[in-house]
């Protein structure tokens, strides 16, 4: 069949929206009509050029929603018309990973998705001349239809609006997710949010929804106030306009009478600056503090430390989609949407067609948007 | 009164064995005649000057046993005669940390206990001059008699060996703690332990302990893998006689044919090299591997790691003085060595008299002892 996609021809170049040819689901594999789709930083990254795996020609986008439109040889957890959130992690089932109950991070597909193809080792997609096309983080939500495989899609309900929950297949899941799943925050805890885009608001509604007294949000950027505290931030600090170290500033933030030791139970980097990683760790409290990384660092850089902020106690983790179970756990986080638990949409700032995507770019380089959303 | 003891009278010499002036325990304190005294690496690196917090004239030693001779007043939880090890990491059970029931790290003297001083900010140590000679980790055990807060003693039972228990005043708690406390290994795990010296055997001994499936033991000398598999190791690495890194080399290890991530689930670092510290972080198991710094490195040396190790799910931690809540853990940890859990008797290498003690830090630099302990 045929398909509009926006095809990345080349690292540092607009998307380019044309008609391309998509073949038919395999074994285990299934046609997905997607309906709505964000643009996310991981899609920018990649189309900068700035990720080392990069590939070219591709269709890229991993935060999508569609319709189920048909179903390759054996695929039996899937029908026609059910409504579905593309995974890049996918959740075998079958796998080390997935078997050792300890990790979302399914290693069933891992190889040839890096690679931009399909389980098979093939790609779905080519250009009308036959030139094939990568796929990309084994979603391509920037084409109007896409081949993915059956275990890399989760089957949420009926009634949920695509434009929102699309959201769902990264950002939201990735935020909330860090805070429930990885940190496993507890009531009364005091977390930092370091850096308040798409994901950072989302780990500080996650920490509202885990009942953190206190949710500090640290930006450069003030506007950011006033959209951290719609979602449950209870203080904000901008780095360069106070007196002395972000670090310290934290720590006094958290000293109690009783406690005069000071220091975030948790912190959650949220920028993918690596020296913002570092302060993220060092302002969490001796003896127990946990901070988790999640926003992606420039190819080669690293994060440092003195090994003595790990020996008093500090713990350094990271996250990758929040570390959700896709088909586990994405089908609960839309109910919890459609519940009223968490908010969406206010996040979703603009929505663009397809002929429009760049501008969903041109906006995140502006720091415009938290989220633009492409309705098909 | 008047005791004797080995005075680190500036850094980088050798220990002067003296007598020295030791006032009468204050409220809340406890003299105590230490029996026994290991030698331990920390020692060593204050003694050198490496250490930037290291104070002169002062009165080494933090890993000893003893008995009580007197109790200040308000002491109510020891009495005279009971058998004692001194904690450099107190127990008040009052304060922030104590109470957080996160850590071990208990905070109650830690300012004055950092500047060499009992908690009313003076010093039970001087010359016969008169000269105040510093406290070091609030337990100077190189001295056969020392003033301690009540809440720096461990009662244990009285039919225990002085010069083997003094040993788990440091080196045996904190390896077997790094493993039962901190990491919490679990029965069927596979480990890696960096440097088998005083703190790594007990880590592996640790390991045996909590059912391990496989402990591998990494050390450039090879006279190690007989002590190594004298306490449970069953894997010897020697990073200089192995093809390629040492990483992918326990990688390759770890494998099984049906994970073929492979990766060890925890490791350990014993060394103190911050080269070691990262290798043990990466040789762990994606999506689960912890890994845990117990050596102490070089002033300013700095741990570094791309954070995408974290976000594929690895975890970096630290432990200090395993983790272990003194007053607590260590009689539980005397029992388990009467009872014939643990083994010490074969890591006390070398038995000296306080007057040859600098022969206890000659056999540590010539790498022929596990552990010296000298007996009062």
């Amino acid at each position: 069949m045929r398909t509009r996609a926006a095809v990345a021809l080349a690292p540092g170049k607009p998307l380019t929206v044309m008609e391309v040819n998509l073949a038919d689901p395999k074994e285990g594999e299934v046609l997905v009509e997607i309906k709505a789709t964000g643009i996310c930083h991981t899609d920018e990254f990649t189309l900068s050029g700035a990720d080392p795996e990069g590939l070219f020609p591709a269709i890229l986008g991993h935060e999508g929603a569609g319709v189920v439109i048909a179903v390759g040889p054996g695929v039996k957890s899937l029908k026609v018309g059910d409504h579905v959130i593309p995974l890049y992690t996918p959740e075998c089932r079958e796998c080390p990973s997935c078997l050792s109950q300890k990790t979302n991070l399914c290693t069933a597909i891992r190889s040839t998705q890096g690679q931009g193809l399909l389980p098979d080792g093939t790609t779905r997609f080519s250009m009308l001349d036959g030139t094939p096309i990568h796929h990309y983080m084994g979603c391509s939500t920037f084409a109007n239809h896409t081949v993915v495989p059956e275990i890399a899609l989760a089957k949420v309900r009926d009634d949920a609006p695509f434009d929102k929950i699309c959201y769902i297949g990264c950002g939201v899941t990735t935020g909330i997710g860090a805070v429930l799943n990885t940190a496993k925050v507890e009531i009364g805890a005091k977390a930092v949010v370091f850096g308040l885009g798409g994901i950072g608001l989302n780990v500080i509604q996650g920490l509202k929804m885990a009942g953190a007294d206190m949710i500090i949000g640290v930006d450069l950027n003030n506007d950011k106030k006033e959209w951290g505290e719609r979602f449950g931030m209870t203080h904000f600090v901008n780095p360069t306009e106070i007196e002395g170290s972000i670090v310290q500033h934290i720590v006094n933030l958290t000293k109690t009478p009783f406690d005069q030791i000071g220091g975030a139970d948790y912190s959650f980097d949220c920028t993918g600056n690596v020296k913002v990683m570092r302060d993220a760790l060092e302002c969490t409290h001796r003896g127990w503090g946990v901070s988790v990384v999640i926003g992606v660092a420039p190819a080669g850089a690293e994060i440092q430390t003195r090994p003595f902020q790990l020996v008093t106690g500090r713990v350094w983790k990271g996250t990758a989609f929040g570390g959700a179970r896709g088909r586990t756990d994405v089908p609960k986080i839309v109910d919890w949407y459609m519940d009223g638990k968490i908010e969406i949409d206010p996040m979703i700032t603009h929505i663009l067609s397809l002929d429009d995507i760049n501008k969903g770019f041109d906006l995140m380089h502006e720091g415009k948007s938290i989220r633009s959303v492409v309705v098909y």
